[in-house]
């Protein structure tokens, strides 16, 4: 089993990154983008035996407390069965 | 509609930052986690009126001219209409 999880910046802070990206598309001329937003991929390969259950709880806890400055930050994530 | 995109590293490629974060994990007792391996993730906001064809088309070109860097890394995406 694995976890995708994705931290991104709340909405209500500057994404100064994807904002510099956004600007670089505009000037190469990249058509058809309004707006980017930056932030972290996590790919997690889960140990065998653990049920989906325990992982959904486990990746929920590690998103939070290890993956994720709460102040800036949130997460999504979805298991890959 | 959007885009996300996910840029990892290669598998050829050691992933420090995934390898220090999996190691973290253990010490802190977090259970069942194999490996981690850590990436960028960009949404992308396309403008109205595009049609999907594309989108895809530019969002290749995007993610391959611009948000990777083809010596080491490798990216995946997929559009959300």
């Amino acid at each position: 089993m694995k976890a995708h999880v994705y931290v991104t910046l709340k909405r209500t802070v500057l994404d100064a990154q994807g904002k510099t990206v956004a600007d670089a598309l505009r000037r190469m001329e990249y058509k058809g983008v309004a707006d980017v937003r930056q932030g972290k991929y996590f790919l997690l390969t889960l140990e065998d035996g653990l049920s989906e259950t325990a992982a959904h709880t486990e990746i929920e806890r590690i998103a939070s407390e290890v993956l994720t400055n709460p102040v800036i930050e949130e997460f999504t994530f979805r298991l890959e069965v």
